[in-house]
């Protein structure tokens, strides 16, 4: 039996930090709780100079990835570098060295997931990624074995801090999203270029991770359906508290008659609803089994620390079984051929709304559209009078997709419409 | 290795039922999952002959326990039978028979748990009890593992489906304890001697285990200070709205300074905190963590397909890992000693009423005696008028339970005093 398990870590950034700090800062009671030491014995990162939070020692900092992925001391390694170059080709090396991976890095996951596990299992090793998705929420781990007797109807939630951040801000202080966004950059919880975050790339990657899991299907980052929040106004937000919603960007699946439907979007999440009020950078999903009913996880998606706390998760659960053969907890990887539905065939309310010209013939005109594809609206409200002309405000009853879609082409090209913004869907 | 696996349940009660009902339903996706056939081999009762919501293919019920616990095919037993006798001497001889043991028996794991870890651990076989809190939560695997990392400093939150069903239904219709409990009972919400869930009992044992789990202690029922909801009237209730509460019970354990606070009562919980929004059978557990920071993990608490899930689900963990050498994973069985925090150290706000001679020295009396105690008052209420005399209302700022008690018993005391009602404890 081994009675030590040595962890490299590749990358000094934020996640590599936060590991690092738990695993010497913690590590009696790792240790108490594994029956094994756990020891940290390379950090490698390009970058060994710069003054990081949490300092570790020089001893143990290396420039050269060699010295771990070609370390034989080294049991496990943690890639926490992101993105899929050079992030893949280390993972796949250290899997091919018979070392246990785990990481956060949802992208390579989402996009390369199953390769990656069947190499794992190819190696006897281990493929670990609770950090992927949800930070510091024990989400991965409860979709694999906790609920893993049931047949997952539906998963859905916030899954991305920064969009919440920035959401959650609009909706307190009411700003715009350009000038909200900045204020998030200076405080550190949106990246110098945002446009994974707040484009819905990142809530895309985890979707697919957690339809895989959930569904065991194969899903693929080109089955997502997804929107950002760049398109946000405040306006938005404050007729999403008149009408009695917080707008939250939403990561949603569904297993409809042996069907998934899977998209990611700016939502009207009801006051009413748990999910609005999920602040600032916290996650919460929620999971929907044939048995179990309706589950639900909460906490911190982002931050060195929680993320940190999930990275050493995975280890402890990799130690926990060092010594044990290959086993099928990795994941299963014969997923199920499933159809994905056309987003033409998503069913939701629609919020949505028009500058037009001060004219009395206006909403009947667009009321006229609304009808005749089969829009039946629920609220209506004629604002404000600006100098320009009306603004007009709708919120449909459930209707497909395609519908909508078709309504609004023809509302845009009345005359005396201006704009016709960017519709939100309404309901979680 | 091993490609099936083979299932004695031990109770064909609801949780048997339930697990039995979804290792039948969902064969086929439990063994997609855990790439072995998972088979109901047996299942005994001492009644297998009154007809169950799910009935269970003849051939595999009997009445002698030997088949299941003499049975050489069985590799995993399911006691799902409740209480200490005969529960435990069945789950120690399955363990002496190699047979790893599931149960969702909250007071065997909380009175001899640690026994029986040890006696699994000399066996080289699991003992998991997923089930024996939050239903089909998954919280006793996080906490194994997905927190793992973590040194846990406070876990509490709502442990038991039916005194929270109870208190939902006072709540929404406003009726008083008994009658409600009357109408759970025959909803089937309530057992026929409803002692163990109203009393506090059941939720003291789940915050034994949830403690052992968070905190590495030993922690005994006896350390738990514990009430019931039995003395919670309407009046109660109406006083808590009127304040912005809801009357929940909670199960709370905190380390404080390496000392350990555990405590069931019934609590005043605000409006705004999402505790007081977990309605009926559901459950919810908060966990915060030094790294994690706070997670939550809801669901429903009760019930024979959610409890069945939580069963299933350390089967698919026990079947996983068949053919691994004994681990850890069960549990470390080394426990810290740690000091248990006397009641009367308790701090928190405290909610209490009196009915008393409308006089006007009553008030100035009581006060003067709260005031001799160091209890300074937030709100202080005079409702109704009676035939009677006067009802006052009090809720306290934070003070020292040993405090409050010493000046209610003195309040007690004052003659213009005709009673004085028991004390809820204010905040979360």
């Amino acid at each position: 039996m081994k009675s030590t398990v040595k962890v490299g870590i590749i990358g000094y950034g934020t996640i590599g930090m936060g590991t690092a700090k738990i695993l010497v800062e913690n590590k009696d009671l790792i240790s108490k709780r594994t029956g094994k030491e756990i020891i940290l014995e390379k950090l490698v990162d390009l970058d060994i100079t710069t003054e990081r939070e949490f300092q570790i020692d020089a001893s143990l900092l290396s420039t050269d990835i060699n010295d771990i992925l070609e370390n034989d001391d080294i049991d496990i390694v943690v890639e926490a570098i992101g993105g899929t170059n050079p992030a893949k080709a280390f993972i796949e090396r250290a899997l091919k060295n018979k070392k246990s991976v785990v990481t956060p890095n949802k992208e390579v996951i989402a996009k390369h997931g199953r390769e990656l596990m069947i190499l794992a299992e190819e190696n006897g090793v281990d493929l670990f990624f609770e950090a992927a998705v949800g930070g510091g929420i024990p989400i991965i781990r409860p979709l694999k074995m906790g609920i893993g007797a049931n047949n997952v109807k539906e998963i859905y939630g916030i899954v991305n801090g920064t969009t919440n951040f920035i959401l959650t801000k609009m909706t307190d202080e009411g700003g715009d999203f350009g000038e909200t966004l900045k204020e998030a950059q200076e405080l550190g919880y949106a990246e110098a270029d945002p446009t994974a975050d707040i484009e819905g790339y990142d809530s895309s990657y985890k979707l697919v991770i957690l339809s895989i899991l959930a569904f065991g299907a194969k899903v693929d980052f080109e089955n997502i359906y997804f929107e950002g929040i760049s398109s946000i106004s405040g306006r938005d937000n404050m007729y999403a508290k008149e009408f009695g919603y917080e707008i939250k960007l939403l990561a949603v699946g569904k297993e409809i008659d042996g069907n998934l439907e899977l998209r990611v979007h700016p939502t009207f999440v009801p006051l009413t609803h748990p999910l609005a009020n999920v602040k600032g950078v916290n996650n919460a999903i929620y999971v929907k089994g044939d048995y179990v009913g309706e589950t639900m996880f909460y906490g911190p998606g982002a931050g060195a620390e929680p993320t940190g706390s999930a990275v050493v998760a995975d280890i402890l659960d990799i130690a926990y079984s060092i010594d044990a053969p290959l086993n099928r907890r990795n994941l299963r990887t014969d997923f199920d051929i499933m159809n994905i539905v056309d987003r033409g065939e998503f069913v939701s309310e629609y919020f949505f709304r028009v500058d037009c010209a001060d004219e009395c013939g206006v909403l009947a005109a667009i009321s006229g559209i609304l009808g005749k594809h089969n829009v039946s609206i629920k609220s209506a409200l004629q604002k404000d009078q600006t100098e320009k002309g009306s603004e007009l405000v709708f919120i449909t009853h459930d209707v497909k997709e395609s519908s909508i879609l078709k309504a609004m082409k023809e509302i845009e090209n009345l005359d005396s419409v201006f704009k016709v913004y960017k519709f939100i869907r309404v309901g979680v």
